[in-house]
């Protein structure tokens, strides 16, 4: 059972470390609904919603942001970093509570966790454990994987809890490891998904300086397996990295790839404005 | 016909017992109408919903349970554990009934049985039979299995009729065996699928303490062929034990996985909170 | 053109023949809008579709029956066997008619034609026409196979217009054929498909007492080849035989599986106890 | 680049001809808005329908017909012949702007163009060209495939601006032809096709008097890539001939299916009663 | 990592130059509520989108055209070239704030940018710099290849940073290339995949009078890899071009095709008379 598929084999499933939950809302705005009202009472409900995401906004054991869509998958999208999942479910109450609520209608959501997958480290201690002898699930090894985690944890704290990226746009989308009658990602030793996941990371980190990535695990949590966010003040850097990557064995070959959600940041105090139907212009560097 | 695929191979379909049917009922809240409502009149409505989930919770042949969803699939997950279908559709009905069924809409359901397959004690059992030399459907065969049922009804009453676990969170999601051209589980000897599933209990038995899992079957009752719930007070143990059985070769190659569901769990003395927009807290222990 | 696929093949369409046309129709009742009404007006629309379905429900050249749907498919589910396709649209004009009708909204449907396939006889008759040199579609394989047609029709007439069985649970689902890129039904030799039809056919039989089944044809009707009705007294014998059968060659490798839908026989009388919300009782035998 | 995908090879495109583009519109009834008229006012907006209608279906450039369609997935299907895609907008925008199309709502749709394949021509033209020694896209080779195409829309001319068959019943469906990672029509060598096409078409001239084909193509213009039209007074018919053809290796191995659309033809003069909940009877042969 | 895939071969990834952003949007007119206002205020609200589009569709740093969608999928297909996904966003907002805004209804929208590919000038480029030994990544290396970029996009603008075709038709669809198990377009080197894009690009070439084919790119911005827009004033040609392509064997082998959606260009100043349900006659040429 240890080495779960072959035997000999170096135990399959990678270690990971989890941060924040993660909730995306992806919402319509009923346009004809919300324009009947009078500008005063639209007033007065953009004020509270901008009152609620002013806070949200402020890091401080997790944190909301609002893109406004582009095309037609929904008005608005809503990003929350929440410490809980009672948190993120507290976060779509409140926002249902809002009087702008009743003009909102949900389109779609994803529900994920920070994760950073631990491939490289995973490999080098399992190696390790295995050459001592030491079973997987043994205590020994349940204390070694544990304190692993714990070191990793502390040392990517602030990847695991991590900040809104302040960029203009947000691409957001799901994505799932192919298992295939043929070409099957988790019947792959480890060590194979190490190597591809490496070259995955080095061709990523090449866009180091402008596309700044949050990957999210679903697994348990949601339909796909994994989120992938994308920030950036380029919109065609989208393009050229999702294009770019894909050339990478892992997903040509592994990557199954869901829907595509781009959207433009929208801060808290600018969201009256979009919802007078303007778009906020980009806020000047400070 | 007896091994109906291969000549001389044992008996292929395993051995299982039911217990409770099952029905999950996602459910969207027509927030809008039901926000226009007097708090007077909500009050009246939601105490009734109390009264009858206060009843329907409590463990009497069969229990209720009410979950509030994260994520847009819905707002509200019933979970109906009774002893036939007809009681279910009871249940429907009465929830239908209720002055809240006015601002309650369908988003989908599922209907299955609780399931406890039996590989281990069937190939056995096959395999003496066999080797005995009595055909499948004999009547000595329909004895001795008759028999065996018997004696793990008895032996597993209180998995089959479970009570609904205490925990905070659940997670459902409803899968099938893959029957792909080449990866075909029911072509599999039941031998092969035995020692599968084996190693797929034990991985699963590791999770013990901290998820309570219930299988249910719902071949010929609705469109997937299993449903699984996984209960927990850690959300995140939901993507643990789900990634980690994923590198189990009969999910690996064998699992298609449908959509997942998770929720909080909402007593009914605390529904009328969670009809106001708030979470209820979880309770402290007691 | 004779031997289609494979020169020296046996010709490979099985011969059939029809009964009934078929019609399932998936209704949900707008609840909300219903309970609206006062209760003497739902009476007298309960009455007018009482009486309409007590009509219907009385053999006489086809019959109609109504079911309550447990989950969210639909809340009502018609079965209708009528002598022709117009019989069928008319049905639907008239149901639509009814007063009930306003409060009935279409879920989905299937219409599809009692068919018995005749795979023994085919192959036999296909044999012995071939040995004897006769060409398919010459005159007198023409006349050999409607002189079969002839005898079967009458031979299996109570199995073609059939009564609907009188069990309190039905279970229905669309069916196709792989046709696979590498498994594919229609390219397997005839002697083949009918050797795993004859041993799933037996496999069905063993169910007999307890599960009665129609099959009909959809091909070039529906959007799937086959529709299969379970009609059965016990609900876990759904689970049972489509469990049972699933290993069956034809089923493992060949079938592909819709959606499946479950209900309780409501007759004519009780109907109007339904509508108030109530699932009536099973009546007590006689 | 002449012999596209194997040097040497033939030409691997078949010519074809065209005639009428094709629109079939899926329509909803608003039955319960519909039935909340006045008889009177019903009785005016169906005059209306019935005059458009009756001036829509004499044939002259063209022609329109309506279906009233068995099961859910639409209550009237209309068929509209037109000489260009702007008539068949023209005519889109006239049923809109019918009293009626208050009450009409989309389904789903269908545009296409008529097309006759000309397998067999092309292949004895390319071939004889090629041992000419002529390339195609040459003068001399467009030269002589254009001379074809002229002679064969002359010779086909009533198959291409066809009549609507003035059968009681018409099976509608889109279809594709597989491109599977082994099973790959457009890879097949013209010959190959034009032998699979060749035993396709014969098989289906056997229900010449029993039913009436048309087919367009909808490459570039609809989602699949063809639609079959077939009309017939005999509905058991379209399960026999879709049946029957479907074991051709054309169908079994490379053709992918779409939903299937089955409706009774209203004439004009025959839809108020229809509107007023009636399926008109079957006008006796004049 | 410079060679993905395969140690020694060339670098995979082709080059290419990006221009306009592009946003489909598919909408729906509400007509029923559309036809119940007054003539004169209809005037008065097409007179503001016809003032609206006449602007819009003048080209000065991007450009719209509105189109007559031809069946059931849409009334209306907007197409925006824009520098930016802001300003495509600021387009949504302002034809959501026109009041026909409020009877227009979303169907469905694509996100894309005009896109060239270079293969050939790419291998041309990575066969020199690897023959010199020059790493991709390098410094030389990302010099080399800006360089390229920034003469194609100066040789290229005109086709960057496109006027909207002045055609009568529009086809327009969102495809993929193939990722099969055995088939996978993005593991081929990028010396077969120039070749196969070389003799597609041939064979669209020959179309060249008849029809404009602008190709976007959608990767990391919607759900499908690359959107095709063809223009041409023969609606039949998108058939012919369609048809004749399929058989190119990047397109039958490695081809994915989503929806095609079908236009009938409407100029501003036509947009009120198609308003009135009437089809703009196609303007003399001028």
């Amino acid at each position: 059972m240890d080495t779960k598929q072959h035997p000999g084999a170096l135990y399959p499933v990678p270690l990971s470390v989890e941060g924040y939950f993660v909730l995306h809302q992806m919402l319509r705005l009923r346009w004809a609904e919300w324009r009947k009202l009078e500008q005063k009472t639209r007033k007065q409900i953009a004020e509270e919603a901008r009152a609620y995401f002013a806070e949200a906004e402020t890091p401080s054991h997790g944190q909301s942001a609002v893109f406004s869509m582009v095309g037609q998958k929904g008005d608005l999208m809503l990003i929350h970093f929440r410490e809980s999942v009672d948190q993120l479910k507290q976060a779509e109450l409140q926002i249902n509570s809002l009087k702008l609520g009743e003009y909102l209608e949900p389109a779609t959501s994803f529900l994920s966790v920070v994760e950073l997958g631990l491939y490289e480290s995973s490999v080098k201690l399992f190696r390790s454990l295995a050459e001592k002898g030491i079973e997987p699930h043994s205590e020994e090894w349940k204390h070694e994987t544990e304190e692993l985690l714990k070191r990793q944890r502390e040392a990517m704290r602030s990847r695991l809890l991590p900040q809104m990226p302040d960029a203009r746009y947000v691409c957001f989308y799901p994505m799932d490891r192919r298992r295939g009658e043929d070409k099957n990602w988790y019947m792959l030793p480890i060590e194979e998904r190490q190597r591809q996941m490496d070259e995955h990371g080095k061709n990523g980190r090449r866009f180091a300086g402008v596309v700044k990535q949050i990957i999210t695990a679903a697994v348990g949590l949601d339909d796909c397996e994994w989120g992938v966010d994308l920030f950036s003040d380029d919109a065609s850097a989208f393009k050229k990295i999702v294009y770019e990557m894909r050339f990478d064995e892992v997903s040509a070959v592994y990557g199954l790839f869901g829907k595509f959600y781009v959207g433009v940041r929208v801060t808290a105090d600018k969201l009256p404005e979009l919802l007078e139907g303007k778009l906020p212009a980009k806020p000047s560097a400070s």
